[in-house]
């Protein structure tokens, strides 16, 4: 019984990240986001695509107080003795409903364009992979947003550094094509989220739509060391954590009374 | 009821982060590991902080396969839904026997500096430190590798770029002289492990030893991308998971035999 | 702000659970499992209900070395600071693959069983079933295995008790029917699963198909205690994780050598 | 490489559990408690051990909003396809803080005894446990309790069961005698609360401190199957994690001002 990897392997002197020698071309050398680029392509990135990445890992890192970031600070609350812990119910949260649309963007877009002869058509793209979804019943994934309206100021950023970095193509603008024609069938401005910005911008960095949430898993997991140090700073009693549960204990309306279930028996 | 953060906030046209414009000032300005560090000390760092900090969470990103990863690739078997509880299970694994290390060392030099009134003489706190910890039963963390001997390749790059980015301070001086003082108390030559060095120059860089875990942390969620794509490319049936899970099934001797459970009723 | 819940409230001298006084009525009076009823039926379970439900999740409690079991172990390993870690990673494995298989049946069941108006021609409904899955390119859930052929010892066992406990009815026949005239078109004996079984027993104790996956996670939380406790009886050097961990290292194959690298880039 | 174990084989038409006929002598024949049981003892229980077992289990199952559930509830709304990752998350929560004390006393309690030659000499006993703690600034585990003062009415209850049953024994005579030196000392009276009372019984159970947290925590993973049942019963837009998530981003005090942080740089 063999186990192939192509991830790496240990020498006494030497060690072999993903065919690179660590110490030589990687520590140092590259930043950290690299190395999820590495884990995906299996090559180092050029220096746009460390940049580009870079960049969209910075913008999905942190959003505040989430569900995410508010269940780091529970677990944290119960079990300082393990951060892994802490950062691991942080990540359990980042599912289908606030992460997924990064993935599902990325499918929408990459399958849209295998389906098709001529990529540069994105009008009759669009229509399609719209009409499509509508039959289907399933929404378009990538617009809307509770607060950012009608523009996710994370979007134009993105997309700008994109086209300055030269990864402005056929995905990024099929995704401006749907939300033209999405906006034009609903009569107004709808908000096109930085989950579909970088569905996009990974889609035109030649990433599979596969490996796209694990990045975005990646990036939180950053972030929540945020809400760990917050947790640590703040003293015991007075920590987001210990409020947040005070608030609910005080505010907890017990609707199971005694009586109500004695008639039930 | 309030809930203070410096994390973040979220306008209808901006979106603040730490104090920092997120769209201006972050994204396509830092890297990811920097908002680690954002997260940490509350500034942006320097260009010598971003370098050093991305090349130590490089440095511990990725180590093959490890329980960590092995866990992350079989809960993914299971679980493919569900990417965020692969990179969660392969994060739990991340406790105080492997990364454990990197805080302790780091807590015993910023220990070891507080308690003394001249912090330039390392060689008696060394000795100060080493003593105590003998006296109370306590291994030295940081020390020691199964298969990186006498030498961990990562300690002296490590190190080399703290002194030329200009983070070679006292815990680093303190380290290596615990080190030299260990080796020389044994008679033979010990590793000092990355983890020893991660401590050491994440504690020059000033930051408390109480992050330094979650740091680990992150950088694993990182690292653990590259399994869960190597699953992801691989076909179910020859995955990694899916071959351990095999193996071990056919290789599994019960030693709990029906009579002997009957001799014992 | 009020939130409220009928699951729980405690007074100085009283706690009550689901309605009911936790000292009077449920220490010393019901099982575990009863609790997990009530979680789900806001009532106590019958003396039959009981016994059926705690031989369900008797049934799919311990499945000796899984994917989700070595993964429990190989966190304990790196993490015994923190048991509850080990148990979190043993239930993230627990996905769509393992353990679906009893929420889709459950659904196929009770969602077939609602369509129709005659409840009691079950080979019309099966035929349907079976018809509407094969449209749709479903595969039918509940049937397989790969050691258990061509009968799950599980599964008469629980229909036997089924039966014995009054809770044989619709959704059994119903499952039991769709086995029939699914070994007829394949024109072999297939397997109905303890999956299959159980989906079709809880459906008969009219449990609804949402929460099944939960009885079913909470059951493998009680039978992962017995890996982490085989790992604390054995010596940590011959515990089953460590050695697991050993034949991995010492049998992998890196298949990323530093010239293929070197011509790629 | 073989794997031992003595917890699970399957043959085709058989099934061994911990040395038993897995449909033959536990499905319909034993509770899911005693499955624990069984993971930890190596054998099935008794029936004075299994009323024992499922009341200490059904006293800790559920204790309505906590840290635990809460964080359940958040990381479902954020990932509804992945129930075992809300459950994972409660448990992780489930750390050194809040289940911690049930472990902590029976090591007190089992280490005390361990110690002395004359183990009916209780006085002399918690005495020496009470000074040995105070000296090295030890908490004494299991006292106290924010609501049930002064007595917690789970503890009387497990203490009368464990009478009737035949556990009571010098464990729980043990940790009685330190409840009564406690509260001289402090002048006042204690709680001696239902982690205390159940650390006391299941070392009269004969049940290693080492394996207690594990109990406890699966007793937690049936507990959360109501709170997740409650999130699934309410519309999305009322569920108690939505609500709470509100709440949340209402009463946030951004705390950074990019002027502070323009001052800073």
């Amino acid at each position: 019984m063999e186990f192939d990897t192509r991830i790496g392997v240990s020498e006494p002197d030497k060690i072999y990240v993903h065919g690179y020698d660590l110490t030589e071309d990687l520590i140092g050398e590259i930043t950290l986001a690299d190395m999820a680029f590495l884990g995906a392509a299996h090559r180092k990135p050029s220096q746009q695509e460390s940049k580009m990445l870079n960049a969209c890992m910075v913008a999905i890192c942190e959003h505040g107080f989430t569900p995410s970031s508010i269940s780091a600070r529970l677990t944290y609350l119960g079990a300082p003795e393990a951060v892994q812990g802490a950062v691991a119910a942080g990540l359990l949260g980042a599912g289908s409903v606030y992460l997924g649309a990064m993935e599902y963007v990325a499918q929408m877009l990459q399958d849209g364009l295998k389906k098709v002869e001529d990529e540069n058509d994105v009008q009759i793209i669009a229509a399609q992979i719209m009409e499509e979804r509508a039959k289907k019943g399933l929404q378009l994934p990538g617009f809307g947003h509770p607060i950012h309206r009608p523009i996710d100021p994370r979007t134009p950023k993105l997309f700008a550094l994109a086209e300055e970095l030269g990864f402005s193509g056929k995905h990024i603008a099929l995704m401006n094509e749907i939300h033209r024609q999405f906006c034009e069938q609903k009569g107004k401005a709808l908000t096109l989220n930085v989950a579909g910005a970088i569905g996009a911008v990974l889609s035109d960095m030649n990433l599979h739509f596969s490996v796209v949430k694990s990045f975005a898993v990646a990036a939180r997991a950053v972030g929540l060391i945020a809400h760990i140090v917050e947790e640590i700073e703040t003293s015991r009693k007075d920590c987001m954590a210990q409020k947040l549960y005070d608030f609910v204990e005080e505010n907890t309306n017990y609707k199971n009374t005694k009586s109500a279930r004695d008639k039930g028996e």
